[in-house]
C-alpha cells in the first residue's frame, strides 16, 4: 500500500488512529504510511498535565485546559478501551474515578503495547493544510518547533485530532477591564490552592463550573458562586456555594448578577466552553461545527461531507469519550484501507448528517443523550472489527452516574461500578474524594 | 504606481508605516496601494490594552503584554515624534513619564490626523506568506477573524511589524508543576492588585523585573524578591525587597536560590524576556535573531538580506522606540518608492549587517549602547526626508534618566525633561509616581 495518512494530534483520538491501524498491520493488512503531528513533547493530549499556561516554550497556543488534581468527572467504566481493559493495564481491578495521572498511564499503556511511538513526530505543530485539486491530495506544511524548520509533505488523507476543548471560548462582561482580581478561562486553572481561603465566582453550569467549584471547594476556597445563563446546575451544594443568575458586571472587586444581588469575589473563572479551531485549515477543509453529539458536516460523525478524504476524530461533545474515538479510528481506517466505502454521492453524506442532527433533536433529556451517543458508538463499531462490547452496560453506568450525583455532588466520585469489558466489579476507594487531597497514582492504586 | 504593499500589524511600527506613506502621498506622490493587516480589533499594538490574557475571543495568541497602571519606563522627550509632538496632541506641554492610556492616546492622534485607518483590515491575522520565485512577488493568506474567512492576495512587498514583545520566553524550573501558587510570565501579568499582601518571587534582572515588581510594591505587595542569573540590577530597593542570586528549585510554597538561601513565596512572575516569532513566515523570510542592538540578517537593520522585497520595522532591542520606527518606516517607503536603492549584491547587505554586529559589540555599556542606537537612527533620517531632530539631545534625556534611576528607582519618574522637538521643559507630575495610584489620562494631565 503506498499511501500516505497524516494524523494531526496525538491525544486520546490520535492514539486510538495509530492503536487501529496497529491493529490491522498486526493481523497481518498491508497498511499505508502513517504520519502522526503532535504539537506537544509527548503523547496524551489534554492529558499530558503542565503548569504552563497561554504560550508554550515554543511560543505556540498551551493544548493543556487540565487542571492539577482532576480526578476523572464520568465512571471510568464508561471509557474503557474494548481491547485493553483496565485489569490488564493495572493489574487489578481499580476505583472508578482515576485521576489525571492513572488515566493518563492507561491511554498510555495500549500505545506503548502497540509499539506506535516512533510513528509521531512529537513538538511539530500544522501551520497550513492545503488540498491539491489537481493531484487530489493534501500538502501539509508543518513546524519542527525544536529545530525551528518549517516544511511541507503531501499526504493522501488527513485525519484531524487535534481536539476541541483546547481553545477557549472567552466572554467579556461589563468590567472586567477594571476588576481587581485575576480573571481567567477554565483553561488556564492549574492548581486550586491558588484561590484556598478566596471567594472565587465562575461563570457557566456545566462541567466546568461544577468540576472546578467542587475542587476549589475540596482544596479550601472560602466561597463558591456561580452563575448561570439559562438554567442553575440544581445540585445540593455546601453551604458555602451558591448558584444565582448570570453575571451583569463587576467594579474592581464586587461581581452584579441579574437577579439583583451582588457578591464581593477575590477571582473570576471563565467556565463558558472551548472553540473548534483549526487555523491551519482553509476555507474548503475547516470544519465549522458547533458542540453537539451530531456535528455539522461529518458524515458517519468522521468524514468530512465536502470532502471526504480528510476526516475528524472526537469532534462531538461527549458522554462516551476514548471507546467512542476508537470506534471512530477504527471506521476511519477501514475507509481509508478502503474495507468500508463513502458514498460518492455528496447528497447521501449530507442527508446522514440531516439525520443526525434530526435523531439528536428528537431526544428529550441527558438519558437520551447518553442513548443516542450509545447507539452511534454502537453503529460505527457493528461496521468494523474493533471488540464489540456492552455499550448499553457503560450507558447503564452513566445513568447510575447522573443519579448518583444528583443524590450528593460531593460524593458521587465514591462509588464504584462494574467493568462492561471484564465483567467485574471496581473497588470503593479508600477515601472519599473529598478528603483525598493527595491523588497521586501510588496513593490511587492503594485499594 | 501599481506595487501592492503588505503591511502586518498596525502597532507603533506598523502605525509609523503608514504614516510614511501617507506623509508621501500628502506631498504628492504617488504612493503604492497599502494593506495593513491587524490581528487586534483596534490599532495600537502592545499600548491596545486588554483584560484577556492567553488566547484571545478569537482563540488567537493575546499581543498585549501591557499591563494595567502601566507608565512609560523611559522619558517620553526619548520616544517624541519629530512631525507630531505632545504639544501638538495635548496642546500643552505633559509630564515626562504618561500612563500607557496617555501615550496611547498621543500615538493614536497622529494616525487620526494622518487619516489612514481605512488601510487597515482588523481582527484579521496572517496565516502565512510565501514568496513566489516566478513571479517575484509574496501571497499572503489571511484569516478574517469575525467572519471565519480565510483568503489569500499577492503583494509585492511585505513589511512584517508584528512586534517582538507578545511571545514570551518561558523557562521552567524544577517544581513548578508541584507549586501551589500561580506561575505566570510577565506577559500575562495585568492587575498589580491581584498580587497585594502577597510575598512575590520576579525571575529577571531586566525591565520587566524592574517595573512589575516596582508596580507590585507601590499596589502593596508584601514582598518582592527578585532573583538573576548574571548580575543583579543594584538599584536602592525598597527594604521589603531583595535581589538574589538564580532560582534553583521550588517546591509546593518556597523557592530555593543558589545562594542557599529560600522564600516562601505565594507568586511566581517570570520576566524571563520574549522571542521574535513569526508562525506565518516560511524558512525563506523568517528573521532569527537574538534581542539585540544590530539585529541578525537585516542591512540598514530593515531589509532581509536574503530577500530584500521583505522588510522588518522595530525588530531590535530598544532604546529609541518611536522615533526610531519612524526613522525605519521612512527609509522602508523610501527603498520601496524607489528613492532608495537597496544593493543587489548580497554580500553588501551581509557586510552591512556585520559592520552592525561589530559597532555594537566594540561598546562598553548602556552609555555606548544609547549613543550606537541614536547614531542609527541619525544614519537613517538623513537618508529620507523624516523631519531632523536633536537626536543627541534626547540621548542626554536617557543619559539623565538612567541617573535618576540609579538615584532612586522609585522615584525616577518624578523627574522633568525638555522636549528635543519642541524645546520646551516637561512640568513636574502633580504627585509623586509612588503615590499616584489613579492613573487615567484625565487625572495625569491635570498639570
Amino acid at each position: 500500500m503506498t499511501k500516505r495518512v497524516a494524523i494531526i494530534g496525538a491525544g486520546p483520538s490520535g492514539l486510538a488512529q495509530l492503536r487501529a491501524f496497529q491493529s490491522a498491520k498486526a493481523k497481518g493488512a498491508d497498511i499505508p504510511e502513517i504520519v502522526c503531528f503532535e504539537k506537544q513533547s509527548n503523547w496524551g493530549g489534554l492529558w499530558n498535565y503542565t503548569w504552563r499556561t497561554g504560550l508554550d516554550e515554543h511560543g505556540e497556543p498551551v493544548h493543556c485546559s487540565m487542571y492539577r488534581y482532576l480526578w476523572s468527572n464520568g465512571p471510568k467504566e464508561g471509557l474503557e478501551f474494548a481491547d485493553y481493559s483496565f485489569e490488564e493495564h493495572f493489574g487489578k481491578q481499580i476505583a472508578s474515578y482515576p485521576p489525571r495521572a492513572v488515566l493518563f498511564d492507561y491511554i498510555e499503556g495500549r500505545v506503548k503495547k502497540a509499539g506506535v511511538r516512533d510513528l509521531i513526530r512529537f513538538s511539530t505543530t500544522i501551520r497550513m493544510v492545503t488540498y491539491n485539486e489537481d493531484r487530489g491530495n493534501f500538502t501539509i506544511t508543518a513546524h519542527d518547533l525544536k529545530n525551528d524548520r518549517m516544511y511541507s509533505e503531501d499526504f493522501d488523507n488527513v485525519i484531524v485530532a487535534s481536539g476541541h476543548f483546547s481553545v477557549p471560548n472567552v466572554p467579556e462582561y461589563p468590567g472586567f477591564d477594571r476588576f481587581n482580581g485575576r480573571v481567567l478561562h477554565a483553561h488556564d486553572f492549574r492548581d486550586a490552592r491558588e484561590f484556598a481561603g478566596k471567594d472565587l465566582l465562575l461563570l457557566g453550569a456545566s462541567y466546568s463550573a461544577e468540576d472546578i467549584g467542587s475542587q476549589c471547594w475540596k482544596y479550601g476556597a472560602k466561597s463558591i458562586t456561580t452563575c448561570y445563563r439559562s438554567a442553575p446546575m440544581g445540585f445540593k451544594w455546601p453551604d458555602n456555594w451558591q448558584e444565582v443568575q448570570q453575571l451583569v458586571r463587576v467594579d474592581e472587586n464586587t461581581a452584579y448578577f441579574a437577579d439583583g444581588s451582588s457578591k464581593k469575589v477575590d477571582a473570576i473563572i471563565l467556565c463558558t466552553g472551548y472553540k473548534h479551531h483549526f487555523p491551519f485549515l482553509p476555507d474548503d477543509l475547516r470544519l465549522k461545527t458547533k458542540n453537539r453529539l451530531a456535528t455539522a458536516d461529518l458524515y458517519k460523525g468522521v468524514a468530512y461531507v465536502h470532502n471526504p478524504k480528510i476526516f475528524f476524530l472526537g469532534m462531538q461533545d461527549q458522554w462516551f469519550t476514548f471507546n467512542m474515538f476508537d470506534a471512530q479510528a477504527w471506521w476511519v481506517r477501514d475507509a481509508i484501507m478502503g474495507r468500508l466505502s463513502i458514498p460518492a454521492d455528496k447528497a447521501v453524506l449530507e442527508k446522514d448528517v440531516v439525520d443526525r442532527v434530526a435523531a439528536e433533536d428528537a431526544g428529550a433529556d441527558a438519558h437520551d443523550a447518553i442513548h443516542y451517543q450509545g447507539e452511534y458508538v454502537k453503529e460505527l463499531i457493528a461496521e468494523t472489527d474493533y471488540p464489540s462490547f456492552d455499550v448499553d452496560g457503560a450507558c447503564e453506568a452513566f445513568f447510575e452516574w447522573k443519579d448518583h450525583k444528583k443524590a450528593n455532588i460531593m460524593t458521587f466520585r465514591d462509588n464504584a461500578y462494574r467493568s462492561v469489558i471484564t465483567g467485574t466489579m471496581a473497588p470503593v476507594h479508600h477515601t472519599p474524594w473529598k478528603d483525598a487531597l493527595e491523588d497521586t497514582m501510588e496513593s490511587y492504586l492503594k485499594n
